[in-house]
């Protein structure tokens, strides 16, 4: 090999997955990766003290690049992410994109994994907890349920692209009818246009819950009904990023444990 | 405190998520909880090798309990799974409950936490990896893209509760036929009833893919369309444990990286 034309070695690309929050629930595989890395791109909803227990040490430090991707807020454009990560993967640095939750649920990436195998760069991904998982866990119920009849999840956004049709909300709330849990993403900001439109085939004494920065230390819990979610979750103030659970699982939810639950009219 | 009525001390029972098989796919928290239990239910369904890798050099060692629980199989009955928890908890031995993926998703925690709490116990989930996006993961998919219109995703068991009505497969087809990704678990043995009803309103064109024993060692994948997935499946030999992910977003799925990748009638 002459060195005058010697390439930089590539690494893959880690697409890995942040949790919802809590350091703990961080993967070892992500633990490892992230350690390795020398440039990590990190999005706004993976909490900072994730990352700063992981990094602890780590000799010699990566480069951390703040991303911001955050539903309706001013963020780093998509386009410029994407090439930002081949740039630094093509000059031979170990890149890890770091996401909240689960990359694969809501998280882009197959926009980005095209992009990447576009500039002709291996592509890996590392699993994370997803946030409605950790909202689940908090209010101690299951996604499913054979006692409650409830055989299927449905995971949604409330955030639907520009342009795009957005979900179905008719046949949502027809398969929610017949015992499927709902679990929206991204869904606080759209909450009276998403209970409106769920309270149109579904009854109104059906359990809701917000669950907002779940498994984190500043976890806020709401275990309500679909027709007091609007109003209660407005009484209490609860915001982004938050999970809305909808369905009969919840009728066991946890309320009684934790200082910052909140049961409102059920 | 009288000596002669001195109570055990009780811990909280945890159920724990093992994840998909690979070790690395356990959160550190499952980790911390495992190491400290004395004692351990473990389903049929976790990987030997991840309560292996774990409990290395544990002193003291947990004992482990073996509680099959395997779709169609003969296995411990679940009421004596419970009554087992309650009378180890009670005992004051720390009780972790150790379920494949992910407890919340299809782990009939909902019954096992109430079982635990009836008899006054304090039950703590630590969620996991599950199947469905550790198979998604090594297929280089997302469960949504924005690019194709697939904004949601439907978790579904193919494995009915018996003389439970069973799901809706109308609704799920007419559901899926609007972008939404479907992912099955335990679905490969009743592969052939739910490929018919859902041919019934699908495009037989329609990606599927299944996915053995994701992230292990032993993992085998296959993608092909709905209309070829009975005749695939079965050329292949694939069982269970499996995910059935059908769906447009694995128009990119990757089936080029592994030895064990095979791509039919696409």
């Amino acid at each position: 090999m002459r060195l005058d034309t010697m390439k930089p070695v590539l690494h893959p690309v880690h697409l890995v997955g942040a949790g919802p929050g809590d350091p703990e629930l961080l993967t070892l595989k992500a633990v490892r990766v992230l350690r390795a890395a020398t440039v990590i791109l990190v999005d706004d909803l993976v909490g900072r003290q994730v990352l700063g227990s992981v990094l602890e040490g780590a000799e010699p430090a990566p480069r951390v690049i703040h991303v911001g991707k955050r539903g309706g807020c001013a963020s780093t454009p998509q386009d410029f992410i994407e090439k930002l990560m081949v740039r630094e993967a093509l000059a031979g640095e170990k890149v890890v994109r770091l996401k909240g939750g689960d990359p694969l649920i809501f998280g882009r990436a197959g926009e980005e994994i095209a992009a990447l195998r576009a500039a002709g760069l291996e592509v890996e991904i590392v699993n994370g907890i997803t946030a409605g998982l950790g909202a689940a866990a908090s209010l101690g119920v299951g996604w499913t349920d054979r006692r409650m009849e409830s055989q299927a999840t449905l995971l949604l956004t409330g955030h639907a692209r520009p342009g795009s049709a957005g979900p179905d909300w008719r046949g949502i709330a027809a398969l929610a009818a017949t015992g499927v849990t709902l679990v929206i993403y991204m869904g606080v900001s759209r909450l009276e246009q998403i209970a409106a439109q769920l309270l149109a085939a579904l009854p109104a004494d059906l359990p809701a819950a917000v669950v907002e920065r779940a498994s984190t230390r500043d976890e806020r819990r709401l275990v309500t009904t679909l027709g007091g979610l609007v109003d209660a979750v407005a009484a209490h103030g609860l915001g982004s990023p938050a999970v809305l659970i909808i369905g009969r699982v919840l009728r066991d939810a946890r309320v009684d444990a934790f200082g910052s639950v909140e049961r409102v009219g059920t």
